[in-house]
């Protein structure tokens, strides 16, 4: 029997592969017989780091995203279940969390495939960390509702719970609608919860603002189309 | 200004550096003024595997931990503020993330000094991508209570948001009480609900057993006085 080991990605493709890697990620990876990739773009990207081209060429690759059909995934084990060993990597961050992979590991484990993973970078919890906020509970919510009765509900709904809970609530959003939630965020909770904002973690562009939203509200911050993670802790 | 730089512990000593911390840890650790840790045995463990004993001996040392009183906390960054870049690591895992530390970054922030974060292991999102559960939403509620009426009452509410959010619900507790929370789990939840145990995440005795309900009860599972993550979903 074969082994599925999940592999982590870069947060951002300037990051430096020393400070955000394990060492052995290397080895591993020239050691595997097969690598799932949420897309084949990112894959080459990430096999590039590691590998020489004729080895990169020699490496069967699968795709594994949103698109896939559940039979599909299923047949992506073949291989494992005849004895190989695949990485399993998303296009940033760690498989499985905010990401695909989970449905894998399920069917993986349900046919008594070993299941391995590798320490790697989580913008979630690296947020969470330069936050200031609690670690000791929280929750992470994934994207928020774009729709803006919805959105502001959903806003109320977390800080509610952050204060019952006394747990930092988390979201993230596409690049292109941060600004937009920011202001949204400002304008929906109370002057005295407190609201972070990670941008580009482990990038060049990386900032990390923590702030109570009266103190937000006299504070200009300039937030291009960039990735960001949203974070609320009330009292 | 100096720098307070968030560094990952393993989560066992008999883990592979190679695979959880990475490449670039020692050569940060060697770089430092000054670490902070949740405990100085653990500080020495971790700063053994990195500098020469000459080099260690001469490293100051602070600790905090949950003792640690706030007027406290604000004094270890003295040596920051004067210019000096200090580390911050917890006994196990990422500091800040169901340790200590973030009254800490909180106050250096606040101070303008630049938090800086490594990745490293986290049990909590590693158990999460072992349980094949969804990481598109979770929560993490730390430790469960300890009380028979109220841990019961606690797991029944975490089996219902876990319905209501769709989102996987964890826990951890301390090794010599890991058995007694894994019958509770067993006793309290319905039988379609599925629980994910992952123990010793990352050492020679790593185990991840993810089923549902009515599966546990049918399954001998001897769990020691064992570090354990314990991970619900139920629909």
């Amino acid at each position: 029997m074969g082994r599925l080991v999940l592999l982590p990605n870069l947060l951002d493709d300037a990051a430096d592969v020393a400070l955000h890697l394990p060492a052995a990620t290397g080895q591993i990876v020239a050691s595997l017989q097969g690598l799932i990739a949420e897309s084949e773009k990112a894959a080459r990207r990430y096999l590039r780091r590691f590998l020489t081209h004729d080895q990169m060429t020699a490496l069967p690759l699968q795709t594994l995203n949103e698109h896939s059909r559940p039979d599909e995934v299923g047949l992506l084990l073949e291989p494992i279940l005849r004895g190989q060993t695949w990485g399993l990597i998303s296009d940033a961050g760690l498989p499985c969390i905010a990401d695909p992979g989970s449905d894998l590991v399920s069917k993986a484990q349900k046919q008594g495939i070993v299941v391995q993973t590798l320490a790697g970078p989580s913008s979630i919890l690296m947020a969470l960390q330069l936050s200031g906020f609690t670690g000791q509970h929280f929750a992470f919510h994934g994207y928020l509702p774009r729709e803006a009765p919805l959105l502001e509900k959903k806003i109320l709904e977390l800080e509610k719970r952050s204060r019952v809970d006394s747990a930092a609530q988390i979201g993230i959003e596409a690049p292109y609608r941060s600004a937009k939630l920011l202001e949204t965020l400002k304008a929906s909770l109370q002057p005295s919860t407190r609201l972070c904002i990670a941008v580009q973690l482990t990038s060049p562009y990386e900032r990390c603002v923590s702030l109570s939203v009266a103190e937000w509200k006299k504070f200009s911050f300039p937030l291009e189309k960039e990735p960001a993670v949203f974070l609320i802790q009330s009292f």
